[in-house]
């Protein structure tokens, strides 16, 4: 029954002459997008240094044709006329998305105005570089112009973009359609609360894990074999796919479902940084590569937010990834790739040091219990900035006393205090979805093991297959048909609830640290 | 004085707004034509199989946008304008190889209807496979009807092009810009007689090459790092290309001279086929990396020609790279690479195994004296099939009677016969710009040796740096600025003249057969 109203819900009505040319349209504006990420993938992975300017001056005629396309008059007009009262009425799920995703393309095109986005392009290239420099000399005072002007610029685009309730919203959007500061204040409060508690509780309990067991000395090349396997295992498609290496890991789409590739950066002296990045990968990867073949060129291939694409990547990785049943059913693997250096590590043990909690001051490098106070921080402090409550000069204060007060520990540098993340040189309104989507996660975490009780037990065996099928057929074939709240709705039977985090975190870790 | 002249003939007149317009135009195509590239590029290299589908889509959308920008009514306009008597006084030639170049792009574009560029892309797609099967399946008759269908359609292309003389003419112009088959035929002739009579002298001799030296086991990564090694020495820039492997090697160019990558495959058991790989790849690649910066992002970026690229090629791996001078200098190399292979392999031995001649049936892996005898067989074929001079089904015996004739020996199959060159399922002319490199490229190898009379001493020394920079200078700079012939004329101070051809391998294979 389900997947009869799935199969219906996804497609398109190309009798509809408008939504017909809405489609070609798309088509068009999706072909070149593609184009364009390749050609950023490239820049990342493969091409010379001494190509840099000139690839800069392609993408920027790539980027002209795209703004064409998204700022044509006849689009604006299509959308006027389909979002005419009644007009929607009898056409499908996969058609008012394509109507919705194209009116947020066509909104985010047309509402800045030219001499806004240049001065943004302008002030972001500058901002990285003062950033950059300004992290490596510890030197604060040299960005904090251009944070101010970035505030300001993002000030002036949420003016622009528009909004109900506060101008946070408007940037907020960008990533997380639908979602608002009330909702965030609600969702984070819970999250907030119970991180901090629980790590209290950790350090109290003078409890400890041990993760030894994962440092060593690990040879790249098995380690990315290892990682091919892991990802084959998981259910990635190599034959729609590829696995190669960057500085730093990430997953890209060149036209989902069919041409999604990702990257790992093995440390030859700790194991977990590629196998743990290869499954975070692998679960953004598997969203991609899950979307219905009807969406492919389309800006409904792929995933619904960024919260949505981080519940996957943190599900596969966290929920999935970092449990005893997991690698009870995959610790073979690991000791085929380092027989010597596991023979005497037992699977118990292996899985436990995954799970090591210790407050750092490095949101990358931060555990469960700790990471959403990392981004709860940022997220106060965006608002904070955007509201103009707080000078940029106090900024570096005020994070050390969130970290001192979340943490209970303090950077002695902005180096590795305000200035670790590159985000703020280029804009806000992103940091909510890493926590949006760990709540995501753990709310389908928990319906996974209500639709099948035997959940631990398969992970035990070593299947997932019944995991990938399952969120397939329940989410990853609708790529961006819906906003992401309806999503995590229709997926899991009730809305966005931190509770379930709330639970997953509190049980996992009381038992990990025998609280 | 010679450099003064090319520094000003080597700038746009950007004060002209006519050129100054058709440069913006010209960056546009260039850019979306190398971002073509890279796509193509990427399905050679490392596109998933499951992608091809959905990257075609993408290549249609970019060319058919590339067609718009090809066809703008604005852009013959501005040609008409630029051409007019008396307009292109006082320009540079890089304005005038910009006017040429750009009207050739316009005029391929509208010279033909929509109606036969779709029915040559059809019939290409279906060619190509049907000539696949065919070859594989030693069947000739289940090719033939395709063969016709690809003869009548090159046929009417010619038409739509225009032609003084021949229809033929119209199909080699598409490769080679003001070549035609009387001229054709002058340069030919003694290359055929050449080569016949020096095989004939040759096998007559009884005397042998022994190539068993090239033959062993060679690990393949050793074989890359040693392509790698052997290209730097040329002088191949790696901070604006990068070496990769794949089933066919190949050389491409993101937007010359700053992005130009190549390709190598090595064959485990025959070191010959990655170093001489790399060698010619390297060849077109040092002529792609020239190009004077300036002409970056305009139809002017790249080689003169197909045969002025294929000069390149061979005068690096046949005139230099199959010399005992070249060997003396970098044989190191080798023996360092595989030293217990070539420990007791003198160089004078290496060398010579380079320059086995031996009458094959495979064009692709002839040697210097009948690689053009291959060449010819195939031009005096595609003239008499444009001619209608044959019916289709009497090409394999008109083919088999060549060899015979040429060649001395005829194929026993089609498949190894007829059917062995993928090029005639796409189309016709191109086959003549191998011979014509050939050519060019002992002509300007003659130059060189006019120019440093201490040639030979400086190469078994090691140095290349003087012949690139040479090169660099006199012709890679110029790009596309001249018509092919004209650069050659200006490069070696003569009109394309096979005598260099004729005496460079009667004087080589003379000494290497002691004849």
């Amino acid at each position: 029954m389900l997947q009869q109203e799935g199969a219906s819900a996804l497609s398109f009505t190309r009798e509809n002459e408008h939504i017909s040319e809405l489609l070609d349209r798309m088509h068009e504006v999706s072909d070149l997008s593609s184009l364009g990420a390749l050609a950023e993938w490239d820049q990342n992975t493969a091409m010379p240094d001494g190509a840099g300017e000139m690839r800069g001056d392609q993408m920027a005629t790539l980027q002209g044709l795209l703004h064409e396309r998204w700022t044509a008059e006849r689009l604006g007009q299509l959308l006027d006329e389909l979002e005419k009262p009644g007009v929607q009425d009898g056409l499908t799920d996969a058609d008012k998305g394509l109507i919705r995703e194209s009116r947020r393309g066509y909104d985010k095109s047309t509402k800045l105005p030219r001499t806004l986005v240049e001065e943004l392009a302008r002030v972001q290239a500058a901002s990285f570089e003062a950033w950059r420099k300004a992290r490596t000399n510890n030197d604060f005072a040299s960005f904090a112009p251009w944070l101010a002007r970035t505030i300001k610029l993002q000030r002036e685009i949420a003016d622009h973009f528009g909004f109900d309730e506060t101008r946070y919203d408007a940037l907020l959007d960008q990533y997380e359609p639908g979602m608002t500061t009330s909702k965030l204040d609600t969702l984070f409060a819970p999250v907030r609360e119970v991180s901090a508690a629980l790590l209290k509780r950790i350090q109290d309990s003078g409890n400890t894990v041990d993760d030894s067991c994962l440092q060593g000395n690990f040879s790249a090349e098995k380690q990315m074999a290892l990682s091919e396997a892991v990802l084959r295992g998981m259910g990635y498609e190599f034959g729609r796919g590829g696995i190669s290496r960057s500085p730093h890991p990430f997953t890209t789409s060149f036209g989902s479902p069919f041409d999604v590739r990702l990257t790992v950066n093995p440390d030859p002296e700790f194991i977990q940084a590629s196998v743990m990045a290869a499954i975070h990968e692998g679960g953004h990867a598997l969203y991609e590569q899950g979307s219905a073949s009807v969406l492919a060129r389309t800006p409904l291939a792929g995933g619904a937010s960024m919260g949505a694409h981080e519940s996957q990547s943190r599900l596969w990785e966290n929920n999935i990834g970092r449990s005893l049943p997991y690698w009870r059913g995959q610790y073979a693997a690991i000791r085929e790739a380092f027989p010597e250096h596991f023979a005497n590590v037992d699977v118990e043990t292996f899985a436990r040091a995954l799970n090591k909690v210790q407050p750092s001051l490095i949101r990358i490098e931060a555990d469960e219990v700790t990471y959403n106070l990392h981004i709860i921080i940022r997220y106060e402090m965006e608002r904070a900035m955007i509201n103009e409550e707080v000078a940029v000069e106090s900024l570096p204060g005020m994070w050390n006393a969130k970290y001192r007060e979340y943490l209970g520990i303090e950077p002695d540098t902005d180096s590795k205090g305000i200035l670790q993340d590159v985000h703020w040189s280029s804009g806000m309104g992103y940091f909510p979805t890493y926590t949006l989507g760990n709540m995501y996660g753990a709310q389908i975490f928990h319906k996974l093991h209500s639709v099948f009780p035997d959940f631990d037990e398969r992970l035990a065996k070593g299947e997932t297959a019944f995991v990938l099928n399952w969120l397939q057929q329940h989410m990853y074939a609708y790529g961006v048909t819906y906003l992401p709240e309806d999503l995590v709705t229709r997926v899991t039977g009730e809305a966005p609830n931190p509770d379930h985090f709330v639970r997953y975190l509190t049980n996992k870790f009381e038992k990990i640290y025998s609280l």
